[in-house]
């Protein structure tokens, strides 16, 4: 599928850096939905580029629908999104053709497509692709929302700075979701986020830049969904996750902290709470066997240091086999973590999305039976 | 695609626990290749139950290849094979059908599947299911073998015991996978092997289990496979990882150790040995913007406590939804991470002869430019 | 996907006339339903050999269900199912292997599997594999019977002998398909059918066979089912259609006649019956613009005359690129028409129930806006 | 998949006949193929509305690729090329809302989308659409005609006009398919091609339209392409070709003439020219089993009379269920058989390459056992 992902549900992404524009084919939409455009708006502002901490590249990110959307609502047929590139300075890219970034995928891509790709900017691979990730995303979690889907993720950790997590009580996690979407920087603890930004303006200053981890919750999402063995929750979200550039692990629940501990520690107990079946903790994060089980789902992925610093870098020419200091120019973020939460959010609403839509596939034909 | 994954070649799973049989059909592989039978048999006795430390259910599990194989050879068509069951104790699950086992998918099945699904032993969710994605896993490997790709994985980590880590350098590393190969447990310590071991037998003993942490490790893959965005090598093989029940984290190279890292750090250098390009380090893990470089593929994956441990656990009745004190009978493992290193090669070795498939298949295309 | 077929219902088929079984995956049913084993054992017996108009090769073709099927009803995990082959005589094959039976698969197979494909009686080309749709088909069909939905196929023509065609009117093609299940030969007009016998036996005298037309309609399907451009009903019904080996031409409705007309004649008129909009004439098939109308769909499919003769015909040697006399031997169909109807039947019943899935993944998305 | 087709290519449309504009992203294209805007001009050129016997719409279709391209070559990222629609009258429709136009897709479309789609021009439904078809297709013909293979297709039959028939003979095949490439009109007898024009013209007058057969034929296509059963060459041909808006049958080789042959007249027998196999015949017009054989590959398909017609028909409001006339306004194409040649070719392309990669995806694995 490459550029393509989903199957009820379908999104397809084009466009590369220093194009004319970057955009996305939406396919399998609910007919006569509304989508909310101050919603979209507020959710591409979420990944925007801000102050100190982020790049310098400034674009409008504009949401142009061209199709499949009529008077306000989803058709049913293709929705297609458009963001112009307006602050492209391809410029900088011109002397870097041959001279591999580090870290960057400027050495796989050459292999991959021979040189016939485009290089400015890191073209497809640019984390710019991610504004329409947003764009789709926010109509998915918009639809989900309806449903009463609640979406949320905040910087668990920057460099060494951390966040307090969010609440296992499915309650207070709602809350806290809530007071993230309000929020300027994305940590629940204010004076965290305080110290993160500290963190991430202190690696700007040395030229450097800083990693992190987002945690990641979706609460209200129905008991049944997802499919054993190769469609599981986690397998259709890892997939989407590790889609995001920069991304480069995906733990669910306890995650790695389920190797050091005993079964006896780590079971969720079952009990009934007003009729409904629940877990006294949820290590597993709302999903066993691959399915869901009505309790929130929880996961946390690691965003490395954006590999774009303004040190000097040993690297190699990839044409002449030479190894050259490199010197990157051009405009970057110190820090990706807190742009990325409304991605990962956005992917999140799409992959869920779609494995409802796979499990509602059958409801017709086992209402019959029941 | 549900029970099938893979694009080029595919892998669609079946069965049940206490079914007659559990199976698997493999379409896609190239005509004309002789499987060696014998390196497949050794194949699935790694991840036979073994000793105190593994499950006493033992399945004979001889592989019978029905489909596709024609004279020692692949004929190209459909590949199927069939491992009966032999051992079921169905009895052990008369009383469980309705008694939820804490952290295991009897809930989340009732939920999806009204009652309907086979209950006993887990049904389709059992980790029975891996014995053919270890022989399917195993028929992929032999192709790649004679590419010359070699993959391996070991033990990082049982409950607190550690196993010495791979090593970066490409020569040494494969040296590592060759003694593994050979190993009676999978780890690359000896002493730290017998240590997991025993710390196995002590959670047997206190009717527990625990978890761990797997290290897998793929040599002389190419560079240039893999997919931008929705097909990156992560997004590919964390699909197909985390369809291996109990595995609930996957991080490549660096992983989780990322977040704490400054990109001067975490970087990998470049550089030119033998008049080909490296990196220094490669705590990228082979993978840069979703493409292989042609470095070491390197990631972890946690494995989590077996769910089904012998002391008294607390539950619930799905029918009634009672709360109920649940013991469960039966014969388990007290850890499977080890036994999951196989399976963990045979999903990466599935999952990345498909991406080699789908690189190739440009390739006619791409000549006729070069 | 290759051998396997579907998005939300799947169906993988795997298997060769002589080997040891053939069978299929079917997954993604909805769970809990009871499938009618008469009922799967009559659409079987349908497609059985009978008498001098079919091959001498009598197998039993007792299905087996292995897998996703328990307590009498569908689990809802991958259903399996497996037909031992009993009755092959593999010795008639032995000098034919490089021998190119003409319009066989054999040449196409060796261009395609260089020769490591199993050759014997076709191998996994064989007319054989349909066995396991018509099995697949029955269990699609019956689901969808549970919907109200009934399906039909009759021969509409064998040689130059042919039968009624279909009725335009709903209530009385229900009439028609409820009375071909109760024929032994599938012709509506019985007078017709004995002819049909009487020319296919001819046929055989002649040591020749014949080919024939199959026209298959749909009754009480849903209206919105089916999907604009490339998953169109007709693109999804032929892809299944010509998937049946021997079917080199479908057409919808009026078919290869559209040419000849005019709009005006061609055209549909709307009208109002009981409150509900129908069409007045049913040209088109029950379908516009990909999507389904609920009026009954009709189609017809071209089946070419068994390639395989007893006559002596002009071939050539594939290793040694020599021209060859050849003399078909063995046991073969003098037409297989008749026994593609309940084959045509299936493929539509499944093509059907997948599309109708796709539309129904949307449904609790698009009642929230109604 | 719904407006995605493919597997190593895929194809995702998108676009709706009155909104701004149409477009299509193009996946999984080898890197560095020069594109020939010029000869995808030219495709655009014949299928563009011609004098009395087509639509009085006239568009400009210019197409902007938007990503993928860079210097002239594609990079092997995802191509995306938009059409801008400029010659939109959408008051022609606004009375049209919930008048229903027979067989139409309106009817099938309230049915599937509630109401919620663009009904203006027929939205999303739209011949229009085929434009983008044609500007993909341009550059799939073009990467196979890098590999020799040439498509050409002609109108075989308007109304009861008929053209000359392709050659069987593959050289004399060649010549035609030249020809028709500078064909004003696409009849290989001119003659027969004036007279065509004539009989548009003569529905034109007569405020009706016409049908049509358009045959197709693919010359050096190489042997050992297409899967058995599910994709067949015919299953996936068949798939984009009732994927075009109109087309109602499609026959390959004798097609339903196969029906009333006998198999000593339809089986094609083999010889050996200059070292090389081939058919006497070619009925089974290049495929055998669903797979290729290198001789040409040859079909037919139906394209209905346009159902827009400016007499007065009989109808029905879909809101108020009343029966109504209806005289349909705005600007429509007496015959669209003409123009569906190219979007027919251009089909066969994609599907083709899509097919033939797949093939070359196992080629490096099967290279080792060769």
């Amino acid at each position: 599928m490459k550029n393509s992902i989903g199957s009820n549900v379908t999104l397809t992404v084009f466009g590369e850096s220093h194009g004319p524009l970057i955009g996305a084919v939406l396919d399998g939409l609910p007919a006569g939905f509304a989508i909310d455009m101050e919603r979209l708006r507020r959710d591409m502002a979420r990944r925007k580029a801000k102050g100190k901490i982020s790049t310098q590249r400034h674009e409008a990110d504009e949401v142009h629908i061209v199709s499949g959307f009529f008077e306000g609502r989803t058709t049913g047929t293709p929705l297609t999104l458009l963001i112009q590139n307006t602050a492209q300075r391809s410029a900088d890219y011109a002397s870097l053709k041959y001279r591999l970034r580090p870290s960057h995928a400027d050495w796989s891509a050459f292999e991959k497509y021979h040189g016939f790709q485009d290089y400015r900017g890191g073209g497809h691979f640019s984390g710019r692709l991610t504004a329409v990730l947003v764009a789709c995303g926010s109509i998915c979690r918009q639809i989900l929302a309806a449903k009463g889907v609640k979406i949320g993720a905040h910087l668990a950790q920057v460099h060494t700075v951390r966040d307090v997590p969010f609440c296992a009580d499915a309650c207070a996690l709602d809350t806290q979701i809530e007071a993230l979407d309000a929020r300027e920087f994305p940590a629940i603890d204010e004076q965290a986020g305080l110290a993160m930004v500290a963190r991430i303006e202190q690696a700007a200053c040395a030229k450097d830049s800083v990693g992190g981890v987002v945690e990641c919750a979706i609460t209200h999402f129905p008991a049944g969904v997802g499919e054993p063995l190769f469609d599981s929750v986690e397998s259709v979200l890892s997939h989407a996750l590790f889609s995001i550039p920069a991304i480069k692990g995906v733990e669910f629940g306890e995650g790695f902290g389920f190797a050091a501990l005993t079964g006896s520690e780590a079971n969720d107990a079952l009990l009934v709470r007003e009729g409904k079946i629940e877990t006294k903790t949820n290590r597993n994060a709302g999903i066993n066997g691959g399915i869901t089980n009505a309790m929130p789902i929880v996961f946390r992925c690691v965003v490395k240091p954006t590999p774009s610093i303004f040190q000097k870098q040993q690297s190699v020419r990839f044409d002449s086999k030479e190894e050259v200091e490199l010197e990157i120019q051009g405009r970057h973020d110190p820090c990706i973590a807190h742009r990325a939460c409304v991605v990962i959010e956005s992917m999140s609403a799409f992959a869920l999305l779609d494995l409802w839509m796979s499990q509602a596939a059958r409801a017709p034909f086992e209402e019959v039976v029941r």
